[in-house]
């Protein structure tokens, strides 16, 4: 496979150690606008010569649980190409790795659903597939809500429902909604409910 | 950038549609044991030309909860390459798309922890991050244990450690424990206890 030699800031020709690993080499094996992959040429942990390739991400996905004065959650359904099947999922996007993700999350639910969301808290921060990617996933609740026009961009044809919070985890519980960025908040949003009413 | 062009079982020259996109070409831009990348070049939604980079993975992603009798879970520690940061998840390894991930998860709990397990369930099944990956998982409760000798490989250092259930979802609510597919079927089971008591 042809490598191309990567560009200074992210080159790494001097020999770096990553925990057990030895790294010797980084080239670039793929870039493009959100992500690229590090083809590195490693000295394993049991001292073999190896190879790593990391796909290294651009964003931080970011997730919006948006809950109203029904306690319903905003979902949005697209067509998924990686997979080439419809999926119901939270507000989610990309937020630059340089950016507040914070904001990121307001321009995304804004962009997706039209909505503004006057209280923000963050649910919770996971590292979504970290054998062979660097993504890091960021969720927020957003309450307090107020209702716009939704804005979506030209990569995505998207709709846009209000359902019941316990009929997400019925949909989750039942592998009808199966992806892990709107899975992850979901869960740790109803464990919490569980421990308030348990105490 | 030099793109190889595919192979052709994985060509798709001719024109395809996925949903509202359509692809006209797919190159293989990167590839290496573990995944590829297609570099497609498609017309988006909204009727402009585009690409799109879709990460291949050739394997599920499976995840073992083993719990023992005394309502301990097994964790191994490991240092992760891509973070470059030392991560406490659950048994966790790829099963080729071709097997049965069943037996790829029986596989890694053996290989990182010498356990086996007399009762196996399936706890749920996610995409990880579906915008430009396909990577599928899957997670099991592993229960009825018996210990045996790991067997790690070359590419792993992996300590194995014993911790209670509860302990488990302190570390995840508290932002310690942050790998997704460990979240993911711990925050499940602790739902279905939840619910247990609640009943």
């Amino acid at each position: 496979m042809k490598l191309r030699r990567s560009s200074p800031e992210e080159a790494g020709w001097a020999e770096t150690t990553v925990g057990p690993w030895t790294r010797h080499r980084r080239h670039v094996g793929y870039r493009n606008p959100w992500l690229t992959v590090w083809h590195d040429e490693v000295t394993r942990p049991d001292g073999e010569p190896g190879i790593y390739g990391v796909v290294h991400f651009r964003n931080t996905a970011v997730g919006v649980v948006a809950i109203d004065d029904e306690d319903r959650v905003a979902l949005v359904g697209q067509h998924r190409y990686a997979f080439d099947r419809y999926h119901w999922e939270i507000p989610e996007g990309g937020s630059p790795l340089e950016e507040d993700s914070l904001e990121g999350a307001k321009r995304e639910l804004l962009e997706e659903t039209g909505l503004r969301a006057g209280t923000w808290r963050e649910i919770g921060r996971w590292e979504l597939s970290n054998s062979v990617t660097d993504e890091a996933a960021v969720a927020y609740l957003a309450t307090d809500l107020r209702q716009g026009r939704a804005q979506p961009d030209g990569e995505e044809v998207l709709e846009f429902r209000w359902l019941p919070f316990d009929e997400v985890m019925a949909l989750i519980a039942g592998g009808e909604i199966t992806d892990a960025l709107t899975v992850l908040p979901m869960q740790a949003l109803a464990l919490e409910r569980a421990r308030g009413q348990a105490d």
